[in-house]
């Protein structure tokens, strides 16, 4: 599919991309770059690297595909440093969990250049992070969401599109507005649930914590997540994600009135439409 | 340790306690009760079953020890039916996930006779209700908190602490009050918010549910509970879920000030206190 892909940032999903690329052939030349020099000497011994570089401006020379696999705050400034060293019509993505901010630099970055930028967020991942606990199958079945530009060629989008489905994932195409709205709702305000409980909790008696089943552990599994990670893509994807939470709490607000109503019936039917909504996770 | 012991109500709770009782040899004879004509034919059949009846004060007669194993709503009613064909001293206890309404209501049912309730809460449990996903090693390792009042004997709290560990539980005794407090929110509160949160969703396009990862099909999990056992919960333990409510929504309300007011440091903060307290979950 590729000739060349260069991976930016071999943490737990650049390096599960690398693994995947290897295995299902997707590209035929894995070149990476990454920030740390104990980073790069494991690299340097794993089958999925063919080669390493110490600077990103290096790591893209000749490649067709570059992939962005680093925190989203540095995505914009990576995308300056190694603009000048691509070669013609290069596809650059990156796997960022917001897209808005990140798609309108890129664009304006790139309106003088023949290298395409469209975001990519493929919906995968584990609370574990770091090249350690990267796996070839990370992405197998999960969804992926392309963001492209209104100009953006269509055939690039296809290309990406390709890319993805050759790690075996759902693709599916937004603007990056809309993109961000949805996981504002699916992904960004179950982190925030998950950390405020665990916050909460945290505050009461800490023999509490040990008595707490497997629902406790379960609801709150994400919130071990990389804090300042979290924290960036909170702030990049702020009002969407305040809005989702208002949201939210209205929600809220009508089971604890129907609780202090005693309104039963409300209150059964509520839960019921929640699970309605789970059970379609087994069934899908 | 037990004679025969009386299990009322074989779902997944009482199925799979009866399984773990059998493979550890906590009673010598288990005898079941169950409502319904069709389970109880499928237990007739089971190897941890050795008796069944069509009737709970039949099947509780010369059994030394009675758990009852059903929704909360009708524990108060079963106790009344089986507490005249109670023998002497015998030790009753159920599995409810709310205690104080439970123990108020036996400690005055069985005031005139030499039987002893004392409420049990084993923390474990699945979405999955009922016997077919019963299994043996569901309460090994988990908590199971005991809810003796004032006046019970401490030696059949004794004997109570020692079946559940025959089980593999870790126990510890609370009041009736306190077991509420802290199940409101290291149980009830997980499930409300995780109920919300599909409650939520469902209200939304319903295409972005395929694009949620693995953060949310976790932090909703328990949303796919029974409907009707989670209302009984929610109406039994009340008050303190509303508190535990409020507290929430209270550290909710931080998270989004400091995410509106850009505090940046704060978000961080945040975010890192509560994955302290998950990650005590790996080390515990």
């Amino acid at each position: 599919m590729f000739r060349q892909i260069t991976i930016i940032g071999p943490g737990l999903l650049g390096a599960s991309l690398a693994m995947a690329v290897r295995q299902n052939s997707s590209a035929t030349k894995i070149v990476v770059w990454a920030r740390s020099h104990q980073s790069r000497e494991k690299c340097r011994h794993l089958n999925w690297c063919d080669d390493i570089f110490e600077s990103p401006e290096k790591a893209v020379v000749d490649s067709d595909f570059v992939l962005l696999c680093t925190p989203v705050n540095v995505i914009s400034s990576l995308l300056k440093t190694i603009k000048p060293a691509l070669k013609t019509n290069t596809l650059v993505s990156d796997v960022g969990s917001t897209k808005r901010l990140i798609c309108e630099k890129a664009q304006n970055l790139f309106k003088d250049t023949s290298a395409v930028f469209i975001g990519s967020h493929p919906m995968a991942g584990s609370e574990q992070a770091g090249m350690e606990n990267a796996r070839a199958d990370l992405f197998k079945g999960a969804a992926c969401m392309l963001t492209p530009m209104a100009g953006t060629a269509a055939e690039m989008t296809q290309l990406l599109n390709r890319f993805w489905e050759s790690l075996g994932m759902r693709v599916s195409v937004f603007t990056p507005q809309t993109h961000d709205a949805i996981v504002a709702h699916v992904s960004h305000l179950p982190h925030v649930l998950a950390s405020t409980l665990c916050k909460y909790l945290a505050e009461k008696d800490s023999n509490w914590q040990t008595l707490g089943g497997g629902g406790l552990r379960d609801t709150t599994r994400i919130a071990a997540g990389d804090p300042e990670l979290w924290k960036q893509i909170l702030e990049q994807n702020r009002n969407e994600i305040l809005q989702a939470i208002t949201g939210f709490e209205r929600k809220l607000d009508e089971l604890k009135i129907a609780l202090t109503e005693n309104k039963t019936e409300q209150i059964l039917e509520f839960l019921e439409q929640g699970k309605i909504y789970r059970d379609q996770f087994q069934q899908g």
